[in-house]
C-alpha cells in the first residue's frame, strides 16, 4: 500500500434547471459552474445562443449544486417535449421507438472552418498537456480545449466527466465571443457520439482526441461534416473523417 | 498518418423500456443486453430481484435497441415517482433540491463479505486482463469482472460505457447464481460516485479499479461499507476505505 497523498478530484452532483423544474443531474467537478450551465444548454440544443438564457444562477445546497435558468417560454415547451439527459437521452414517458429516435436526432451540418496542418495536431496536444492543473493533481479527470493555429489553446476546462468538460468549454468560448470555427476543439477522451453530437450542436468543425472514437462517433462526424483526427499521440494520429481540413502534404 | 486497421468499438442507443414507457437511453456496445437490462434495473434499484422484473424482450430498432420488461405496479409507481437515469439520475418535474437528494439518495450498507490476500489484487487485475476479447480488438472499452479468491475472474462484461459494463457484469452474476458478496467486482475504470453506488446496490462488499477513485467515491464507499482498493498497477494498490477486508500483514 503506497501513501494516499495524491489528491482525490472533488465530484458532486449538480442538477441543471430551467424554470424550477430539473433536466439532469450531472455528477460534475465543482467549477466552471456558469460555463457549465450555459454550454450544457447550448450543445444540448435547450437554448440557440446566450442570450435566450439571460442570467444564470448557482446556488450551493448541501448535498450539491443547482444551476438555475429561466428560458422563453417556447424554449421551455420545448424541452417539456423532448426531455432528454446528457449520456443518454432520458424520454420520461416516450416509447422506445421515439427515445432512440431523440437519441439519435439530425445534427446540424458544420460549416467550412479553417485547416490544420500535419504537425499542429501534435502542438495541440501537448499544448492541451500544460493547461490541466486539475489533472496534474489528481491524474483522474478529463480535459477539453480550444485550438487556434498560431495562437495554441486559447482555453481549457477541466472535469471528472468527459463530457462535462466539453460542455464548460463550450460555455466558455461562449463567454469569451470565441468562435469554435476559427480553430478545434481537442480532448484528451474518447470521441464517443455524444462527444461528436456536442460538438457539432455549436458548430465546431474539427474535432481532435487523443483516444480512440467509437463506430457511431465516426459515423456521426461524417454526416455533420466534422474532421475528426483521433489516438494523437507520441506525432502520429489518424484522420477519420473530413480530412481536407487537414494539410498532411506540405512541409512539415 | 497510420493505417486505420484497429476495430473501432461498436455504439449503439439502448432504450430501457419499462412497462411501455422510457426510462433510460444508454449510448452501449451491443452486446450481452439481457444481462444490461436485469443489472441495471437492480444497480438502479428499480428491482429487487430477477424474478420481479420476468422476461426480457430485446427487440432490434433500425436506429437502436429497445430493452423491453415490464414491472408489477407497486415497482412502476415507485419509479414513476422518482424517474433517475443512470449517468446523473434525471428528475424530470422536480424542483433542484430533491433532484440533488435523489442523487445522493442513501446507500444500502453492504455485508461482511470475503477478504482477499493483498497480492489477490494483482492476480485479479491481471486475470481481468486476459479475458478482455472486445479491448483487445478496439483498446477503447472498459471492462468489470468479478473475482473470487482461488477461483480467479468467475464472469466479465465489456462495454464502451464503464457504468454499462458494470451494470451487465452486474445482470451475468445474476443470472449465474453468484453472490457478489463472495469476492471482489475488478473494473478498469475510474471510480466515480455511480460506480460505487452500483456496487452498493446488489451488496458488493469489495471493489478493485486500476484506475484511481473520486473523492465522493470514497466516500460513499465508506458510509456504504465498501472495501475501495484503487489504482491497483504494478503489483501495487491504494487502500481507501474499510482495509479489513484485505489482508496485507500475512506471507505473502
Amino acid at each position: 500500500m503506497r501513501d494516499l497523498d495524491r489528491a482525490l478530484p472533488a465530484e458532486m452532483p449538480v442538477a441543471l434547471v430551467y424554470n424550477g423544474s430539473t433536466l439532469a443531474v450531472m455528477m460534475a467537478s465543482p467549477a466552471d459552474l456558469t460555463d457549465f450551465a450555459l454550454g450544457f444548454s447550448m450543445t444540448e440544443g435547450i437554448v440557440g445562443s446566450a442570450q435566450e438564457l439571460g442570467e444564470i444562477e448557482v446556488i450551493e445546497h448541501e448535498r450539491g449544486i443547482e444551476l438555475r435558468m429561466w428560458l422563453p417560454k417556447d424554449r421551455a415547451t420545448a424541452i417539456a417535449e423532448r426531455r432528454r439527459a446528457i449520456a443518454g437521452p432520458v424520454g420520461c414517458g416516450l416509447c422506445g421507438i421515439d427515445s432512440l429516435d431523440q437519441a439519435l436526432r439530425p445534427l446540424p451540418r458544420v460549416g467550412t472552418g479553417t485547416t490544420l496542418r500535419g504537425r499542429d495536431v501534435a502542438i495541440a496536444t501537448d499544448a492541451l498537456r500544460n493547461v490541466q492543473p486539475l489533472h496534474d493533481e489528481t491524474h483522474a479527470v478529463h480535459a477539453a480545449g480550444f485550438y487556434r493555429p498560431g495562437d495554441g489553446i486559447l482555453c481549457a476546462r477541466e472535469d471528472v466527466g468527459r463530457h462535462n468538460a466539453l460542455d464548460k468549454l463550450a460555455g466558455a468560448l461562449t463567454l469569451q465571443g470565441e468562435n469554435p470555427a476559427s480553430g478545434a476543439l481537442v480532448v484528451t477522451s474518447r470521441l464517443s457520439s455524444e462527444m461528436v453530437q456536442k460538438a457539432a450542436m455549436i458548430g465546431a468543425p474539427m474535432l481532435i482526441a487523443v483516444s480512440a472514437p467509437t463506430a457511431l462517433g465516426v459515423q456521426l462526424a461524417e454526416e455533420a461534416g466534422i474532421t475528426l483526427v483521433a489516438r494523437a499521440r507520441n506525432g502520429q494520429f489518424d484522420i477519420f473523417t473530413h480530412a481536407e481540413r487537414i494539410d498532411t502534404g506540405g512541409p512539415q
